[in-house]
């Protein structure tokens, strides 16, 4: 059972007039409480052709490689939250640049949005949330511990830019398997 | 007063242990409720080098025109949304392409994604929430009945890349006035 965060009555999910989806709407105080995706935002942080991965201190994917990334803020822009999670997570002062992929995670509600970022110098540490924090060129990156596929998709495309030349701007899906 | 959507009572907002940010937290049941921006998702419909535009017949902004986006919805991908949302709007079918702007919007916690599209026929008609709908040229486009900078913002860029050339993918914020 749910309740309305507005007047604390419980809530049926049903489909309000004029809209097209089930809801849980509030028969008391009438509110609607829309449930909507989120946006995970972070960078691909870089120097001298490496980029910092941490280690998660957190469940999901305890143990796991990741790069820097967490749930935007309200009241804050994109490319804002990706330099907040970034510090948070590894202590590391970047340059955020541009947007480098966007991959919809539909079967958990949820947007993953990566800037290429540069280092600004080498003074990173784990955070609370990071076992470690380091550097990797290609060939040492632990593809088998990776911790999500959006986070795998984003290395192996900006590995391939940076082979080609090129980078671009990377949009795409994460099916559920 | 805000409640607790998880048992009803009532919340307080404080930071909870760990984090940084004041949250919403239950001290019945322990929830904390999160609140995070919202993706408005949406297409730039072309046909033969026009723009597909909508008059809003809700609000804000009721009676100034628009492109077709919407809010994001759980269980989709931001491309699916995008179509859907132009369906609904515009009755248009559309083959959407690649991401064309993304613009945080900080004060009113959203993020406004656009994707670029081309119409498959011309059975657009007006949905519920457009009075009309009609393609634009450059020269035509209602620039100072737009209902969102956001859209203004798209629309100049789309014109501006087809002058260059070349389109491109265009990040940035909009500030409160």
């Amino acid at each position: 059972m749910k309740f309305c965060s507005n007047c604390g009555a419980p809530v049926a999910r049903r489909v309000p007039p004029g809209d097209s989806l089930p809801r849980f709407v509030c028969d008391q105080c009438g509110d609607i409480h829309y449930q909507n995706p989120k946006l995970v935002v972070g960078t691909v942080p870089e120097w001298d052709g490496r980029l910092l991965l941490c280690r998660r201190a957190i469940e999901p994917r305890y143990g796991y490689w990741t790069l820097p990334a967490g749930f935007m803020e309200n009241d804050e822009t994109a490319a804002q939250a990706a330099l907040r999670e970034t510090l948070e997570e590894t202590g590391a002062r970047v340059e955020v640049a541009a947007p480098f992929s966007m991959l919809s995670v539909p079967h958990v509600n949820q947007v993953h949005l990566f800037y290429r970022a540069r280092l600004l110098d080498l003074e990173f540490r784990s955070g609370v949330e990071s076992l470690e924090v380091a550097l990797f060129e290609e060939g040492q990156v632990p593809w088998r511990e990776i911790a999500f596929r959006t986070v795998g998709l984003t290395l192996r495309h900006w590995f391939a830019d940076r082979k080609s030349g090129a980078f671009g701007f990377h949009a795409g899906d994460v099916a559920a398997r």
